[in-house]
């Protein structure tokens, strides 16, 4: 019954290593079915070395399991209150990886300098505030989601343009269409992370791109008249 | 008819994820056949894992496809205007490679440090500024091509003598008188692009290198008497 | 007699060069039989291509060795210390891991920055200064044993609750209930170290991470009512 | 007659890529046979995958060819000035890695601030200064190793004792009594000087190591009673 996103939620995860996007048990991946209200997440602390398709989780947007004998993933609660908030998403990707973990840590989001970002989203990929000390006491993952979701909200960001964030002092969450546009949208977070990181210590007075050409990019990738794909 | 050209783009463009100089598909490489006045080029948004000579796409100066099935890369009309105004090159690159990207993201020449970079070309590694909002506008990778031949002519920079160039806010072209040369080109620049950083930040004073070193090294690889390679 | 030691001490040796945290020989790990009084450690100077786990030297806690044809480690005073005064440890690992000993060398402790650091240790991970001149010109590797658990004790920090420390000018210890444990603790610092580094680039003005978010993440992972993984 | 230096200066030679500390062609290593004043080094621009011991080229002192149809690395007259000088080395290896060459690049001496660096040089690993034009301008690969013997002897430092150095400029050389052993020095230049970058960008107020804790280090491996290995 829910072998479809067992697998695809196998397969996204095992790309995390793969693409060095993990240290350890550091990340994880889950991916929805739409109809049933479920979805299939990784276990908590489970090796990448031993996880097998039959060990995704099944879980509701309540983030109660449905079913599954190992434990989902401690940030199982993140994923469900995006599902439930964002009606469009199809997959969602948590990892720690450097780059990007070390600019959540900075509290700032990533400022877009480059074609490389504006192929992908035409703003700063954003970072979330940390929590106040009551939602962090309280429903900590729960939060988690409401924070992002909050975030995006006051900040008019529209989840279906801009898929990635960084949450402050913690590490980003990414998300997509399925399983496999998440991976991806995690490791061009990762990658234009680092770039930027390089490029501000090669020139201190950088500015942001322009807007004409941010434009011009996000367009001939995802506009109506898009032509992109090198 | 176009096999060889087809065979040896396949095989500069393999080169890429090899060398670690692109992530994805964020990169492409063309060879011309300066007889029949065409080239071979990567289609797009074909993964590297996939690729085969026979998906190459023929595309002549004017960037019309002439045979192929698949849509050719999108950076297609920048490898155009190239070899058609530059009339001895012989293969194009283009990527995102981290270093290079993060130096032309700060719009940035790569200043001439060491003899690394002293044994390919004798300047520093030219950054064309970012386009007129006009020309992003209008017929972009068209005007790519032009941005970079137009700066080449004003900066008095043979393109003989320097086989590459960072796009200012975009990333770096490379060239050379075959696939092997050019995608080789793009690996020096790369290398030497993150040893010029981490030069400047061991020495905030650092200065170039002093012009009787930058002479000896160039000629001694390219000059009438080389005798130059390791 | 000590084939379980020797095997576990193999095993968790043979990790560190599949994670990256050495260069030719400069790392061991050693594991101690509790009720026997004695630890295996790597013998020196051995490359990690040709260890065996019978090369693994058996060595009581005042350093003398009590079976094995090699000698054991240049560090095995050092390792000899803890274990005596630390009654809870189970194996012990010294890297030069490049990020962890840069900060070493730096003679600064680690601040703790995100929650990647915080599902560890709820403290900056600490930096023992170096030894006076006379402590050096001693018993060398026996005193960089006191002076660890020395700056434990006035520093009151745990040695359960902490389990890594950088010696200044020097490089990491850490240690765990076990050889991977200890390990993992080993790679969690070299991860933790660089991110920390990169954070302090990315903000220069950058803070310690709030009380009430390290706690949340420390308890959610070590607290009695734990239910982290991941 | 010469095969025993043609097999390790090969096998030194191979060392290269796997280590990491050459991209393409930039690097050469030779091994010196001191009954019969000649030594075989790399052919100059032979890639690394092709390479065999057969290639090696046999060269005496004063930089003649004594034996081989290949044409011997461009750095030969450099390497026959430092056997010719220096009796007492066996080996040398020349490289552009990523680091030394950045801080050759730099014109800055290597700090010693940690045990890494004291447990194989009491020094800073030096660097010779660029030549003067007229020196370039001449025999320039030939006053490159005057170069290096004459800031030796300036700087009133041993050979023996520091196996390498950073010339301005251009990139390190190293040697030792083998092409292992050399190829060993290379390697750690490399580490060291990662390392030496890292730390200063932790604490850009850091200073060198202590004189008792070099002394230490440097003696525990290399001193009468040497015990080191780890």
């Amino acid at each position: 019954m829910y072998n479809q996103i067992k697998q695809e939620a196998y397969e996204a995860n095992m790309q995390l290593p793969k693409l060095g996007l993990v240290l350890f048990t550091f990340g994880n991946v889950s991916v929805v079915d739409r109809e049933r209200k479920v979805f299939a997440i990784k276990p908590s602390g489970v090796s990448y070395d031993l996880l097998k398709p039959e060990d995704m989780v099944i879980v509701d947007f309540e983030a109660n399991v449905v079913e599954g004998k190992l434990r989902p993933s401690s940030d199982t609660k993140t994923h469900a209150v995006l599902y439930k908030e964002w009606e469009e998403i199809g997959a969602i990707v948590h990892t720690h990886s450097t780059y990007g973990t070390a600019w959540a840590q900075s509290n700032r989001a990533i400022p877009i300098y480059g074609t490389t970002h504006a192929d992908h989203l035409t703003k700063d990929i954003p970072c979330a505030p940390p929590m106040s000390d009551e939602m962090i006491a309280g429903n900590y993952e729960y939060q988690t989601g409401y924070q992002i979701v909050d975030y995006f909200d006051q900040s008019q960001i529209d989840y279906r343009e801009v898929e990635m964030v960084l949450v402050g002092n913690h590490a980003p969450f990414c998300w997509g269409k399925d399983g496999h546009k998440a991976v991806y949208n995690a490791m061009v977070l990762e990658y234009v992370a680092k770039m930027a990181l390089l490029s501000e210590q090669i020139n201190p007075d950088i500015n942001r791109m322009k807007d004409s050409l941010i434009k011009k990019h996000y367009e001939r990738k995802h506009g109506k008249e898009s032509y992109y794909g090198q």
